[in-house]
């Protein structure tokens, strides 16, 4: 899959979630189970089924998503239809038991654990980086604004230590989610997978087995209990939204008139096609572009979540898996984004205490007030260094 | 650019807005504004730019836009750079006077045109297919249902008009949208084209003849005037909705406890992995799924719009491309199945008699209540002609 | 109804929408359907019902209404109560006909026509204001900025044309709404009415005749083509949309290392509970908030609309109530205070000159490259003028 | 405050996040301030502010709010205003040192953590009913359905088992939420309550004592990481995603052609204006209502979040409060309106075993193509006791 042309950035997500790597995530849960069948002695090989499809045959698939309205059936089709020159009884038991649900919802959970690896890492360069202006910025001075006003002098790093906290927020969200694999058969029930395996124990030891192999947690089956879905998307907005947060303070510090923080020049970054002198914060904005997009596509897959009924539901399962591929790989995008801005970020801390000395008087209004002599930084040292503390322990 | 695989029946919305088709229409753009530079004397040669880039620029063009944040800017680069051995005075021309939005906006104002041709003809084709439900089943009577729960008497043809009527209101919202032209140079002033131009009158006169030559109407620089593009995305939802609201009916009509309309079966069309039997109604949860996901979508473009600042925003106008796009294309898809729906829709008058038959006499408490004695159809006749009658009238 | 203490402003939008006031526009909704069954011979009286209910039943109402999902049945229980004693068998011919969807869509519909109307006359005051600021303000050179960075100089002038543009738009869109009543029986077949009117024709002309001394148009029965109401939202999330965008250049203007622009100065506003020297640029901040929370609530009354089911959708009709209240008279409270803001924003022209001289050369690159020799305003008079012109059009 | 009107239901929410908790919570915040002011040696006396301020005093807070965009503000003014003629200087002491968002959050804050104690209790009372459905009916053999359609036999034991599971969810979402005080002054660094206290130890010892005395847990200042916002409204919405799930199953099967569950009836409850022989399934009417209402509104909360700026943001602060009270005050309706549907539900076994047997053969073709002999039930026992176990554990 080409990166997209309209979202600017989206190489940055390479393979991550493309229709390539669902149907290579589809492939290795068929897999895993043909093994686990296999295991318990109900199919005659455990065949990888890796090799069976490629990139050629995605225009065929997703064509022939329409029909059952999912892209399971054509593929399962397509690997039976593959397999059975080699292995005709192993091509009978491909997907033997398993509904369409139980393959797409698994697949789409390897690739969610993919892309939340990748925001993780993400997530720990932008640690790294602010802490470091954190902490080497705890006494730069510059004025605290808000509501768009001066209001009382600050530091440069208690801002840092601030954007820290609600990336650490997004951290511990992200750290909370747990992606377990979906196998539950027709209507959850396992009735299938019961009938071949012949008890209920080895049924759900099938699921075991098939879990562990793709590395996931197993649970019951959630086919309209979407919850480990949504947690996902919160948790997803809950980083969009700490760098959105990050992203509009440095567009306002790019303003020419403020001029108080920098984007990192990249080659080629920030130009503009009619005025050659302009370098824009090309990052800080297609950052926040991210951040006005993510809500609602994590609202739809709570609507989705809300509007399951019987045993499968009609279309909101359905809204689903585009919804979070966007979903996904925009927030891969916005944090790579992100980690490159925050470790280039150029701080000015002339501009800023020029602006602090422009400020005067009325900026040190509320500390004459109060009767103190400055530097009126309250406890700035001790609320940054919770933040670094924060920031080296493990995620909670 | 592939069918979408996790948007079943993406393959339906073809070449409409994708990557390819904003290109050309970003080339078409350029085009037509060097046609206008060299009529007025500006350009040394009105070239067709078409032949200079092609599918095998994408990912070039996809990966280099993010570096000043939009695609404009590498495809200008690359046609100046192609046009350039062949005429370097033109390929100096190409873009002179534009901003990237221009290129942009007018860009995506084409693709949308191509959308609402295509809406435009899925909606006649509902609308033949509901006046011909509408008509034909004036006096099938059913259970007229509210809450749930049957309420009275109607017939299937009052529903199919109350139908109509949700489409009609979609093809006036949609017939009533604007799609005008953007060019405004840098900040909207007309300022470079005017420069070029030798006066506003020319510069103004550079800008009619380029949006006559793409047959789109002219209006002042609209870059942070948002409503021409908020419009298209309150019809196209205006048009999943009324499908929505189809698809509803359908799917609970289509329930085998109640089993009183049926979808048009498609070769390969509602199968399942598990179990052959079933016959899943497979177009309105399409359908269905559509019409939950395009009303955050269209919110984000009224975001977007409300978000704007400055003379061009640093986010909000990047937010648009990508969500117009999917939610146009996804426009046309539930379009296109909505009209097949329709178009061979089953009705069950038997069995609709039956359900009727069994809700006595609870059905006709209100009738009994009122002392009428039967049909108790109210105006139903007149209503369907009215809805018929508008669907002949010209849009408004 | 006291005002909203969580939304500040809101005692601007007064009586709007408010519970009394849809009680009371039910009571007269309910007046004229009796009024003009009396008038076809069908009631024995025309009946006023307006003082039978008051304030101090709406506790009651409220708490009652959750029986059956709505305020209607236990208001029309009340109203043939109280009129019972003085008139019992007009009080058995109070509602004859009608559902609870007819005289709770129709009620909104009248608090909705209020609402359109005030938000019109703001928009006028609005209108009004930003001509004379484009107007006065043509020749005030300021710089254009676009991606946060300066770009090339443009006027003040143009950018309130460009804002006035917008806020036609929105004009345009409200004009365009047609706010239909709503009869139309149980099921929307008339059944009850044409019953006891003794034929479809009288039926409809009791429909009318309701219609008609309400003031507002009839169409046929809407319960489940909700396009009325999602147009209504629409517009009004079209004007907070033009709203904010203002709002967003005012914010950034009023930022003191900007200085071009000032709210007006209200008794008791922009004050600050711990530093007293601060002005805040409240209105702006108010309006921003509104334009960022309405794009999620249109868009539920869409999702309502696309959920309509049956003859009476199950929930999703009730969603629509409280959705739009809040939206409008939000809407009120935002055109309120923008039209405030535009008619007192002081603009320092000064600040303004002073800020393009600091940004120079820079700032005149795109001038030198083009070899103009200034002061490249382009357009910029002949924008200004098409906006004059249209604001002093018809809406259209 | 009287109950919304047009949110039947609403009285369910009693006074929870009313106008009048939210202004009790803030002076319980600065009360609570004060004290720890006074247990410090920095105010005169201790005083509870409580009786300073009564209902007959919203109307004025909620019109003075708006000057400052706060209510906070004109509070603080009655506050020090009433014990002025008491005791000045302890007037004087009221507020010294906090920042309006010091107070509004941390009140909002108190009145969330007495909803997130009510949905609590309400979720408690679901699961118990719950857990005896999915034991009573473990063996309650029923069609299971999937995209509408019959699928595999399953029992109502085994769905409610599933609704089980996703109600789960929702409780360990709600209970992983923690809800901080927030006090950090004008520009969270605790400046004033610094210089006032003379230490940064004793300013953060401040911050202690008070959130001890409001039974809150301290963090640092979040004026602008509002994780701690979007993961309550993440919760909530998780809650009315699994109680809108329900509703959709109990909605389509109180259909009467499907009448296999019946909501409780009320007094009262679920009638029509214009049929009385109707019973609506009113509960989950309004409980589906608010499972569609509710994501978008924490898309609000997003990006309220993600619109944040400066040391406090120009508008998306001010979107939070009423958004949240909605949000919140509608949980706790539809929690409460789902535990009284849960608790009431009464299930039709024997219809649904004739909609099962009517299903036949067609619901038996996967068993048939597994070779299975029935009852074909799968591991639904074992999956209902995991659900059961999960229900008696403490939530994690």
């Amino acid at each position: 899959m080409t990166a997209d042309l309209l979202w600017p950035g989206d190489s940055r997500a390479g393979v991550l979630f493309t229709d390539e790597a669902i149907v290579a995530a589809m492939v290795r849960v068929e897999t895993a189970w043909l093994g686990a069948l296999h295991a318990h002695g109900l199919a005659p090989a455990a065949v990888d089924l890796r090799g069976l499809v490629g990139p050629a045959d995605l225009p065929g698939l997703a064509e022939a998503a329409e029909g059952g309205g999912n892209p399971v059936i054509p593929l399962v089709s397509l690997l039976r239809e593959r397999l059975r020159p080699r292995d005709s009884s192993a091509a009978e038991a491909v997907h033997a038991g398993l509904t369409s649900q139980d393959v797409l919802d698994t697949a789409i959970v390897l690739c969610l654990r993919d892309v939340a690896e990748r925001v993780g890492a993400e997530l720990s360069t932008q640690i790294d980086a602010l802490s470091g202006l954190a902490d080497r910025h705890r006494g730069t001075r510059m004025a605290g604004r808000t509501l768009t006003q001066h209001a009382i002098p600050i530091t440069f790093g208690l801002k840092a230590a601030t954007w820290l906290q609600a990336v650490l927020d997004a951290r511990d969200t992200l750290h909370a989610v747990v992606l377990p694999a979906q196998i539950g058969g027709a209507a959850g029930s396992l009735a299938a997978p019961t009938a071949l395996a012949g008890s209920p124990e080895r049924a759900l030891d099938l699921v075991t087995v098939t879990a562990a192999e793709l590395g996931l947690p197993a649970r019951p089956p959630w086919h309209t209990a979407r919850a480990p879905l949504t947690r996902v998307a919160d948790a997803l907005v809950t980083c969009t939204d700490a760098w959105g947060r990050i992203a509009n303070d440095v567009l306002v510090a790019t303003r020419p008139e403020v001029g108080e923080l920098t984007e990192p020049a990249g080659e080629d970054r920030g130009g503009s096609s009619a005025m050659p002198q302009k370098q824009n914060p090309v990052l800080a904005v297609l950052v926040r572009r991210a951040a006005l997009a993510a809500p609602p596509l994590a609202a739809t897959m709570h609507l989705a979540a809300a509007e399951a009924v019987d045993e499968r539901p009609d279309g909101s399962w359905h809204v689903e898996w585009a919804t979070l591929r966007t979903l996904a790989r925009r927030t891969v995008v916005a944090g790579s984004q992100t980690a490159e801005l925050l470790t280039g970020l150029r701080v000015d801390a002339e501009r800023m205490a020029g602006t602090l000395a422009a400020a005067r008087p009325g900026i040190d209004a509320e500390r004459d007030k109060v009767g103190d002599e400055g530097p009126y930084l309250g406890a700035t040292d001790r609320l940054i260094d919770a933040a670094l503390d924060r920031a080296r322990e493990k995620p909670c």
